[in-house]
């Protein structure tokens, strides 16, 4: 596991996860450098088959995972490979649980068989949206959880419905931040569908993954300076360029002096 | 568990499980009578989601079977809910391997939350068939068990590649036979092609099944006795007047002083 | 095609369309009971195969429905098997448009291969429900059945965006009414979810059909009449004993005068 | 459309279409660079939704295809998204001819809509290898063609059970040659598993297209001379650098005295 040398002064024992979202192709297709990625994160949301990642994907990436010492988190999603799963459905909550269950077991079998297992759970597309707000749709994922195993922690985003019922139920909650998005004042995320909402300069956004890191804070749209307290740091691989800007993001956390560290 | 009060003479301690696929729906769809069904057999091949089985029926399942006492196995099956996994795919036998193992794992989940475990895997339909013969296939099924869990048996046709391949693996391997198929004097079925291959007589059904579980013979299409020895007895219950065949074997049987009880 | 000998006094020229939703099985799975329903109805709403309806299923659907002069119409659904088209699917618009056109394509290739064509379009399910109300959701399905042809006839509910943003756009709309369901003062259906919504009661079905067409009204939930103008009956082949209250509301509304025959 | 220009000595009136297969993405995914090879070749072998093209990506193609004077054929092949239909699937030939309507028509819906219409029919995949030989199958895709438009031309292996079965049917059958791959003494390819089967040296490949169109020969394996008269050559576009190579073999071909023009 990654570690992060001499520290800088001030910044002693700041410890960070980075996740990334793995593994989401689909047979012949793929999105995402999962190798590339698989050497620069500490923990993988791997695709389980609903939104995206067929058995084999699956297989590939949680061999490749446990190889480098890389988590495998349960990317859990709504049943829509056409829309990869980016389009919010109104499922009965009963139904939804199963869903989760379903996709938890599949990629359990996979990290299991590469000899280590699912460490947590991280929603998502637009069930990771959903849940931020939808009581119902969260308890549905909650229920699939802690009926799968009580131990497993949850990822998601700070203050979500999803994060608060996952707590009241007595599962560990893990929050994250993300360099590349603009928050709000009150520390929330700004809408993607608003100008501004994702930022792709990767100098800033290498800037603001260390301040986040080693300040917990995240200047907002209006310029304010906005406390986020996160544990893990989602970077995104999808984009040309992408991998680049992770690697930069990753090499100036370590020379901050931040450890890069998987969460569980 | 069912117990077959005095046993008739001449047939102490014969023991006989009764194995049926269940859960065969899809969605709003249903095929089998699945709580009649519960109530009858000692062990149950639950789809699981990629020729049948969407993850609500799959949990639903489960429930009942752990709450009967039921065994628990996984009917895995090729990926093509169109053609109800009836129809050969050649598969890569690596790709084979992922999709059974990703079925095992999505299947244990509702097992285990149901409070037991998948006991046992029997393939369906064209993979069942497939597997009697072709080499690669069964050692695909077999790798993905193998890596799945070491201790867990599997089920299928005696003297087929897949129970040889199966247990040259290291797996506890179990026989089945079918009451309601006809057989050649060597000992292999009918094709269901041939004209007589499947019985559709209630009494001619339950008289074999009894036979088989008392004397451990059929008599071939020609006549001839041909030895039988299986641990387990397939019914099926997707025809109509499917269920009530079934309960008026399982009396017989009891009747006759077999005692029915699951092989795991 | 049927029709109705000699008329009631009064009922002179009464003509109602009987509609039913057909050919919803998928592969192995059946729901409805095609055969009878397609004896009884004059337009078939057949599935299209993204919520229902494998290529088999509407190829032997369409076949007999042109056998038996019954008129095709597109029973367009959200992709979503697992759920049957009954969960409102988030969609863009434009994807949602293509999806439209795609099914009406594939449909109409089984329409013409059995001597006829695509003879109007009816949402199904949840997406029946969403444009009821939701402008984009509504001018997506208008987008795409312009798109594929002008002179094709949409079917829906009276009073919906959908069919005023159809009218709106050029294409001819037909309005249906609902034998087996409550309606408020104003005219609307009662939510699924109050109870008494759906009417079970075989005469009360019936007498109600009966009065929609040869009356134009309806009593509501408080009892008031209200006025309901269709040109179309939707009836339902879903539930136990449903094909015989289809098959009673026909003779009583030919006895009463009323003219069974297609609107288009 | 293109011309050739001045034409070179000896190959007067030699008219080539180059075919591709084109909109083999899904969803979110991509496979081939649709923009750059619409602007080289003249027919665009469109993927139906069954192993790759999900509705939006269908129609982009089309409407694409259409401005650029490119003809639309329908690539229908096996309902297998996760094996992008490479794999031989043992329908039963009523199933597989319904599926292929299926495709056939949705794909002309939105060839219709961007002002065109499907002009042929070329099958993909494990589809296209099978019925080289399948009779069985070969009928059933002619079936569907025949059904649908008696008019349509198909596309194939010369010498294939596909293209001969076609005819016998009364439909129009187009050969086409691959520039690519390796060929018997006999004229038939060689298979994908052997050593060479498959070149990948742009310089070769150009001039054996040239070759085939200017001589209609192509050097054996060992190095025989084979006639081949194909009105169509098959050019691929889902590998690194394909595109220039097609770039490039076009550009040959013009300058060889070649018309690139559509077959239908």
């Amino acid at each position: 596991m990654p570690s992060g040398g001499r520290p800088a002064p001030g910044s002693e024992g700041r410890v960070l996860d980075l996740n990334a979202d793995l593994g989401e192709g689909f047979g012949i297709w793929r999105l995402t450098d999962d190798e590339a990625l698989l050497g620069l994160v500490t923990s993988a949301n791997v695709a389980c088959g609903f939104h995206a990642g067929d058995p084999a994907t699956m297989r590939r990436t949680c061999d490749h995972a446990v190889r480098l010492g890389v988590r495998i988190g349960a990317q859990v999603g709504y049943r829509d490979l056409a829309g990869f799963g980016r389009r919010r459905i109104d499922m009965d909550p009963a139904d939804l649980r199963d869903d989760v269950t379903y996709q938890l077991g599949a990629l359990d079998a996979f990290a299991r068989a590469a000899g280590d297992r699912v460490r947590y759970v991280k929603p998502h597309g637009a069930l990771y949206n959903t849940i931020v707000a939808d009581e119902d749709q969260a308890q549905a994922v909650v229920d699939a959880v802690r009926g799968y195993d009580t131990a497993l922690p949850v990822l998601g985003l700070p203050g979500s419905v999803w994060l608060r019922q996952a707590a009241a139920a007595g599962l560990v909650t893990v929050g994250e931040a993300f360099a590349d998005r603009a928050y709000t004042p009150a520390g929330t995320l700004v809408s993607r569908r608003s100008p501004g909402a994702v930022l792709h300069d990767p100098d800033a956004v290498v800037a603001r993954g260390v301040r986040m890191a080693t300040e917990g804070t995240v200047l907002s749209e209006q310029g304010t300076p906005v406390r986020i307290l996160a544990r893990s740091l989602c970077v995104h691989g999808d984009t040309p360029g992408a991998v680049e800007v992770v690697r930069r993001l990753r090499d100036a956390l370590r020379h901050a002096g931040v450890a890069l560290s998987p969460f569980c």
